[in-house]
């Protein structure tokens, strides 16, 4: 089995990126400490063809260096937008016709494994803090929570990793 | 929606996880560069009760801060092996009956939507190098390749969020 070329894996031009019809999803990234994890985010946005990145907080924003290294330079094609606050994000995109969810490990959380997204609808995904999680305030400013099921130890993934997780997700079932 | 306590996510105590039946898959990881990408593996095969870390060649072993650090101690309750070169773990494995798979964008692999874990099976997922992959003589030693389908304009997903998306799919499927 041979690896496949970079011409072969058939990347798109960031031309065509934009001009591609995007899945109705934005990541909301509530105070992630990380830039690291804030490029992940772009990596993954721009692998599931995902609408926006939007960042509030203290979570950095482009141009940074860490952010350009872990996103390999996603940040420059995936469109993203900064709030001062994640109530002010989720404020916004509601009025913008988003349904906002938490991904969090909630009382009455939806398992992410039995959510099934609307195909007319927006979907505005709130990740949180790498140590508090995603905020009580925020949590409760959202329609709904989907929450990874866990087994172990830790019931605690990455956040780059559960943004991965939950992306999939939604792409594999919105194609 | 009230955030659960830890006491209210049900998280296992080491003796229950270690007495847990595992899914029957190992992560081998090929050279990966950052024990901080080390340490989010121990954490998601925690989170998705995962038999066992495989680590290969320069990859980082515990004990090691970042790991640690990363892994919020996953390290001490997931079991782990370590193996000089990825090539001995993987004839290791087989002999042992797992099937190998190699996690990388080649000729022939099965999309990850596609591929259906079979019941009576054990599998090594072979994780590659942030930059490099899965090395070409190791993915040639594979059983098959397994792909996630990518719409970007990298094609290129940072190695732990390819591990939480793989091994989501791996729990999800092997319930």
């Amino acid at each position: 089995m041979q690896k496949l070329t970079q011409q072969q894996m058939g990347r798109l031009t960031v031309e065509e990126f934009r001009a591609m019809t995007k899945r109705p999803v934005v990541a909301v990234l509530d105070n992630v400490r990380s830039a690291g994890n804030v490029g992940a985010f772009f990596r993954t946005a721009d692998a599931f063809g995902m609408e926006a990145v939007v960042l509030c907080g203290i979570t950095a924003r482009p141009p940074q260096k860490e952010i350009h290294k872990t996103a390999l330079g996603a940040e420059l094609t995936v469109a993203w937008r900064g709030f001062d606050s994640t109530l002010e994000a989720v404020a916004a995109l509601r009025e913008e016709g988003y349904k906002i969810v938490a991904v969090e490990q909630v009382e009455g959380s939806v398992k992410l494994s039995d959510f099934e997204p609307a195909g007319n609808e927006k979907y505005a995904l709130v990740f949180g803090n790498e140590v508090e999680g995603v905020a009580q305030e925020v949590v409760d400013a959202c329609d709904l929570a989907i929450e990874i099921p866990q087994v172990g130890t830790k019931h605690s993934l990455n956040v780059a990793v559960t943004g991965g997780v939950v992306l999939w997700e939604f792409f594999r079932r919105l194609r």
